[in-house]
C-alpha cells in the first residue's frame, strides 16, 4: 500500500515474517504431545516434533529497513521470551 | 543420523519444516490480540498481525522423498484443520 503521510512522505506497507523458536534444550510440551499422538497413530518413522510460532507483522513505513527495525523491536518487546526463545526475521516483502 | 535398518537399508534422519496458516479471511484472534497490544504500546506503524504455526518434524527414512511424503500425510492427518487452515512444506534437510 503506497500513500502519502501528513509530511508528504510516500508510505509503503511491508509484511515482515518473524519466527519464534524455543531455544535448543528447552522442553516443548506441545511438540512432545504431537509426537506421542503420531506414535499412537502408527507413525513410528517420527523421532521428534518441535513447534514454533510464525508471525506476519504488517508495518507501514517509508523504508524497508525502518520497517525491519520496527519488527525487531516488536519481537524483543512483545513476541519473544528471551529466557527460553529466540527469533529470526525470515522474510520482508512490500505488499499492497 | 545414519544407521542400518533391520533390512540392511541405510536409514537417515530428516527435518521437515511445515508451516500451517489460517486461510485468508479466517479470523485470527491471537493475531488481533497482539495487534491491539502493540497499538496500546504505541506501535501505530503496525496495521495487522497474523499468527501461524511452524512444525519441525524429524523423520527417519532411507530417502528424502519418502520422508517428505510421510510429513505431508502427518500434516493432513494431524496438524491441519482443512476447513480453516492450509499448509506448506518450507524446507527438508538431512540432520545428524
Amino acid at each position: 500500500m503506497s500513500k502519502l503521510s501528513s509530511q508528504g512522505i510516500k508510505m509503503m506497507k511491508y509484511r515482515i515474517e518473524i519466527v519464534v523458536r524455543r531455544k535448543s534444550g528447552v522442553a516443548d510440551p506441545e511438540g512432545n504431545t504431537i509426537n506421542d499422538a503420531l506414535r499412537r497413530l502408527g507413525h513410528n518413522e517420527v523421532s521428534s516434533v518441535r513447534v514454533a510460532k510464525l508471525f506476519d507483522i504488517f508495518v507501514k513505513s517509508d523504508d524497508a529497513f525502518k520497517a525491519r527495525d520496527a519488527a525487531v523491536k516488536i519481537a524483543q518487546e512483545v513476541l519473544v521470551n528471551p529466557v527460553i526463545e529466540n527469533f529470526e526475521i525470515l522474510d520482508i516483502e512490500e505488499v499492497q
